[in-house]
């Protein structure tokens, strides 16, 4: 239906508000950090990219197979992964011709229209390939041979990418149980751009998790503590803890069903960390466990100064079917409702009012921004609030985040744009869009006379630049 | 305080933003779906209009008395069921000359300012019956004695205003126990409007509806089965869609107090079932049945290819007095929260992924469209969204259910307009204010750049007539 | 960082939309609100105020210390409540010089950029005090300065000012054990100033709060009833609610960590009862208890006609430590999920439709505008909807109420505005606000041709000064 040829386009002046007052400001405010350099302290690039520096091997490899927001929206509407080249949780996967799945996807682009992710792929076209006809099913070839000619080059190779990207630091996430030699050869490489890591222990940390008592085996060996044993295992955690700062990580992350916390006494909490090395726990005391961990990374992180995330929330792998055959991150994750109020109570009492905590709160329920998290973060010194998150990482989401938290927590509660990404080409964009919708919350507040535009210019600034940098301690 | 004379208009640019970019791209946009036939796969009106052809009484017996919308805005302003003529559950109704309930309406009309029940009413006054006077006290006798004319006009009867309006395809919802009579007449009248049936199970499927032994037991005589007997009602069921089926339904239609589904092994079934039919159950068990029967819907809708529907989630008949006076449908229906992530897994692990089967969600909490909705319907094959529906199918609620859907459902899984109504002369003015928001949505997308309008303008038309026509398989 | 001077604007067109088709309109709609006299009957000022007319302090005394809304944003970024000379607990309070609180408040005002209390301090240095700089680091001396001057003169005492700031009548919350002392002497006094009570009985109506048993046993000796009999309870309650409505109370307030309701048998209230006295009792059984004394309420509002008001869902000194230290009201309240359909059905079953009975819901969980609240005061004759409250009370948050609950309620189930403030100072702020905001929602109705002007108009005023003064009784 798309066949004849489109001009592709990339308005200078997209996602500001058509109102000619408020574009107007929009325009200079976005002037002032549309090409600050791009701060990254969440998401999940793989590391070995800037480590090899090896090219990348074709549009439906570097773009498709790896961004589960596409296949998601293309298994949506009935069109299986296997069609799409998506691996298999056993490691198989369907001989599929990388340029048959480019050209399925680009018969279903239409499907994208208005989401988030036709923006950002719009702006990889447009502006890193220089592509200018619109993605359909006229033009896949044409797409699928120029990323594949520009690909052969130097100048898409990770690093100078990189560095195109005006990329000032990127954090990388990674398992305790990772070595980090990636990490490791990329500081011996010499080569300048900073990408870190963060400290995600879940694996570890998770009862419920498939692979958790090999996961626990592995993690005592790694560091040679007694980690079946509860304050053997929190010494390992520490121990993991130095050498991920030790290889420039700021922060942990920690991605729970629920935002629980507990602070048990410690008997009660050796108590339970023995049934749940002994595979002998209920939900509610894996949940239980999972709490007292937040907590436990909380007080390690008064000590170490790692800036702690929670990013709660989600029915991982609702779709059993697609699980059993395609494994995890299949786009088959689901938000839940999600309670902060009493279930940061424990850490909270513990910590909350200590001055070097920082605890960076995310969300995938909506609802709690102007309930919970904003009156949250508009008290409790510690706590700072994400930006709007996965799902509601558009510029709908990013204005209704702006707009339910701004009464409450203004502007210095939150901490600016988190990519949360591991489709790398997307990273500009995305900062990009983030900036642009800021700057368009601004101009109405301007153009509504409720800040002048001196104070917006320097909001703009401080939430493109300044606010995460020192959110994450960067 | 109405009592100066006021023009009644109708704005050609209703509904659109007042900023003149986006009003001109929604105008071009609304121009090219504004004639298009209505399909309306979804409402409630009553067959016997068309299979009788009989004129309408009244504006009161017309408008008035069967729009709860209506009367439980004035009920909420202290205005008595009575007054207006509303009938009673024992079937006794007050005697009120309908003028003089006109009247009272019209002395109230303004209580409606900024509803959809005063934009929907405007545009059948004007457009329906050219008046051109607003509604109020003054205008009350005007009114009543310019419909009461209409009426007796051929060009009023049923027939003659569904061809008047356009209208493709219009589908009614009906019980297992309804002869299906009107549809059948209609069908031998040789009259060439499509008037087709949706199955609704509930009497026949709620333990807790009053009436469920008596429904139950017509059931078993309708159908020869023994319905007291698991399978024996899951044969009335299947027997029961055949012949909905082969009088042109082409849908199934789910109204439960939440999405609960649920898949017992048939020996479980079975015993539930005993309880079920034996009246001794707990609530539990009633929802748990309720869930049971949706899963068994869903099992025969893969082999009769009928479209499957819920609407969860609404506390019926919240005032008591009122129940036992007036019955049911008189306004008292209050919003509950609902959950679906948890609620759907058991039929979705079951059906989720077969290519066949199609399920449309519907809800009254707003909160799930970002958390749970979209993020479902973006990746399950089966799951369309229905619209803004019951108290959001307004202007704001329209507009609420796009911006929270779109980033991650896109357009494509959603399914466009369902008048969902009784009210028929509503019918036009509904689907029009349906079609004007979806252009004002799409042409505040083009105003901003993040589509084109080609693109736009094929949305629109999608949503208007191509989706709904597909989704329901019409 | 704000060294430079930067002048302090207050625009005419503040608050009201950008484009230009709805400012002109809302302009207009504003024009014939702005100076209607304040009618504010929900609020927590100090009532000797006005008893004594004696100059305020300074400040820090008048502007900083009293409001919760500026210290929690100030702590919430990490300034202690000692430095800003908060009042602990027990009474004392660091020595810190106002003047220096009030240079580390002035140094930190960007913080609240965006947030109403920027809006509603800006407001009253403007007008109020004359101040044409903004408030920063160069300005605090020149601010506190100019504050210090104006409190001594007579045009800035506490009457004097409410005559300035056209109060047409302002109600108080009092506790059912307050003398009314206060009140008493303004009607003594022969000020013409029109200052009522409300009964707010939360002290002696939950018994989870500290103080319960001694609040009880004050409620005893103030009344001579046996307050420990339940019988002798419900006439302590009603003796007061007589002597509050003596003087000049027309509204009860209510409190409560939820919107649950009770209608239990004489029998068991009272067993009920025995327990709560014997302070035997779970937390589930306060609950029950707190919900029985709403339906109470209900009954004794039924014979004085006293408007009922329920406030629930915050989790109040969600800070332990800060709790402790500081006392109550502190800015670390927190709203929780909040239930209405079920909550609220056992008082309704019983008094939802009597005639003269009015309530009023407030609430601090938004998902329930639309979901819950709009649906239940759209059908129930006795209920209305406060204002967007608290966390909500900010342009964004008023215009989410507006959107949220016009479609099912429309604007005759709301009251207009509450301040629901203790800083006097900023009333006329808040009103002006919330009159801007309403008609900035009008002007958008209008513009887009769903209402017409003159209908709007009478709306605004409806809004802005006769639905409270009906809604309120007054």
């Amino acid at each position: 239906m798309n066949a004849a040829p489109h001009p592709l386009t990339l308005h200078e002046d997209r996602l500001f508000p058509s109102d000619p007052t408020q574009r107007a400001i929009a325009r200079r405010l976005y002037a002032q950090v549309a090409s600050l350099p791009i701060v990254s302290p969440h998401g999940h690039t793989d590391p070995s990219w800037w480590a090899d520096d090896a090219p990348f091997a074709n549009a439906t490899e570097l773009l498709l197979v790896p961004d589960h927001y596409l296949f998601r929206m293309l298994y949506s509407q009935g069109i299986g992964l296997d069609a799409l080249g998506i691996p298999r949780a056993d490691g198989s996967r369907a001989e599929v011709d990388p340029r048959a799945a480019w050209r399925l996807f680009a018969r279903n682009f239409h499907l994208f229209r208005g989401t988030p992710s036709s923006m950002w792929l719009n702006h990889v076209f447009h502006e890193v390939f220089g592509l200018r006809l619109r993605l359909d099913d006229g033009s896949a070839d044409l797409y699928y041979d120029t990323i594949a000619d520009a690909l052969q080059t130097a100048a898409f190779r990770p690093r100078a990418l990189f560095e195109r990207f005006n990329i000032e630091v990127i954090a990388t996430t990674e398992s305790p149980l990772d070595p980090l030699a990636h990490h490791q050869a990329i500081r011996d490489s010499g080569w300048g751009g900073r990408v870190i890591t963060a400290y995600r222990p879940d694996p570890v940390v998770d009862p419920e998790h498939e692979q958790f008592p090999s996961a626990l085996q592995r993690f005592g060996e790694l560091t040679g503590e007694n980690v079946h044993d509860w304050d053997g295992y929190l010494r390992a955690h520490r121990q993991r803890r130095a050498f991920f700062a030790a290889m420039g990580a700021t922060s942990t992350d920690h991605g729970h069903p629920s935002c629980t916390t507990a602070d048990l006494p410690p008997a009660q909490a050796r108590a339970l960390f023995a049934k749940i090395v002994a595979g002998q726990f209920t939900p509610a005391e894996a949940e239980l466990f999972r709490g007292q961990v937040l907590t436990e990374m909380a007080a390690m992180s008064l000590d170490d100064g790692l800036v702690m995330q929670i990013h709660p929330g989600c029915f991982r792998n609702h779709n059993r079917g697609l699980f059993e055959r395609y494994g995890r991150d299949k786009g088959a994750d689901i938000p839940l409702v999600t309670e902060y109020v009493h279930a940061l109570k424990p850490l909270l009492d513990r910590f909350g009012n200590e001055p070097t905590f920082r605890l960076i709160l995310f969300t995938l329920d909506e609802s709690t921004y102007a309930r919970e998290l904003a009156p949250l973060a508009g008290h409790w010194p510690c706590l700072f609030l994400g930006p709007a998150w996965w799902f509601h990482d558009a510029p709908e989401g990013m204005w209704r985040f702006r707009e339910q938290t701004l009464g409450t927590a203004g502007f210095y509660n939150t901490i600016g744009f988190n990519d949360d990404t591991r489709a790398f080409l997307s990273i500009p964009a995305r900062h990009d869009v983030a900036r642009r919708i800021d700057c368009a919350v601004l101009a109405k507040l301007v153009s509504e006379h409720r800040i002048d535009e001196d104070e917006a210019s320097e909001v703009a600034t401080d939430l493109a630049y300044r606010l995460p940098k020192e959110a994450y301690r960067l």
